[in-house]
């Protein structure tokens, strides 16, 4: 297996946390983001990856993008631990509050919609961090009700075993503190947040700690 | 099992895709996001959906949304048809193309977008339709290399059987004609798209064909 990644990315931070809670160390080839224009945009990578973006996860020549569908991957080919619960209303829950972050909030402040809002539809850096901000809150609030309202919630957001909905939240809560967003109205986010990343699993994903970090 | 759902709504045309495909017709509650400046954002359903979203899916009192999660959820407890394969290779491939459509495309260019774009962002209508061509080209481009450049695209995105991939691919191109798309650079998209619409359970989920039609 060999994985292309790159530090900020947080899909790709999903799927470290993944392969670090299975004990998996793939290859891994580094695809700046920022250097040369975007390494993601270069014809061979793009042909690794038509969307042109990390992760993509190479099993023996099959090519697998979109981080969701890695760790599911890899959740039925490297079962333990498991990272969805066996029942499918619990799974349904865990996948929910997965795409809630997956699908809500991070393509919507994701580094190209950003580099559009600029190029094209010619905002200021302020402008943009207004719409990082309100895209991070529309998305957070109702998180933190799904998980404050419901006796499934557990030490992390599904009972008290890491799940795929763990594996998207802390790389989202790390992307708002990074843009000094105050997380003060998501007090069950931010307890789980915390409780996972004592987790050394997660400790290691995080961007800071790659051999690629800036 | 009660689905509350929306005519316009590309993720509830999604879930109303596999319901009919697996002969399930549940009870369907509709909450107009137009009328009344947005049944979603009333509190009665905020509490059914914090996400103020479309589709949900209430199963017993235990209410699921994201559509995504709703049609693994339908999937796993309904398996006839089966719309994921059964190999884990195969079942990423579905998700990837999927994902490709239901994290990068759809959240990006979606009504609460959209509204942000005009009301705080201050973008005509002119700027808006250039951001939804945008993001559906960027979408659609990676899509169609995907499909054309795989042996494993059959009549339909993933072989010869109907699977999540198709279901999410039909109602994006549905929402790119609402909006005059060329579609000419997608050939494939464009084929595999008239062969799932030709099919009952696709035409009967269509926007217009429902009893919320506007």
């Amino acid at each position: 297996m060999k994985l292309y990644t790159y530090a900020n990315s947080s899909a790709a931070y999903r799927v470290r946390i993944a392969l670090n809670l299975k004990g998996l160390k793939p290859e891994q080839v580094f695809v700046s983001l920022i250097k040369n224009g975007g390494e993601q945009h270069k014809p061979e990578y793009r042909a690794i990856n038509p969307q042109e973006q990390v992760p993509t996860l190479d099993v023996n020549g099959h090519l697998i993008g979109q981080s969701l569908a890695i760790i599911e991957y890899l959740d039925e080919t490297y079962p333990t631990p498991q990272l969805l619960p066996t029942y499918p209303l619990a799974k349904a829950r865990v996948r929910q509050l997965a795409l809630a972050v997956a699908c809500d909030i991070h393509p919507v402040n994701n580094l190209s919609v950003r580099q559009f809002l600029k190029s094209e539809m010619k905002h200021s850096d302020a402008e943009i961090n207004v719409w990082y901000e309100h895209f991070i809150h529309r998305g957070f609030k109702p998180i933190e009700a799904l998980l404050a309202n419901s006796n499934e919630t557990g030490k992390y957001c599904h009972g008290d075993e890491v799940t795929l909905a763990d594996l998207c939240l802390v790389p989202q809560v790390y992307n708002a503190r990074r843009y000094k967003i105050s997380l003060d109205a998501y007090p069950t986010i931010v307890r789980i947040d915390a409780a996972l990343r004592a987790l050394k699993a997660f400790a290691d994903a995080a961007p800071e700690k790659q051999p690629d970090a800036a």
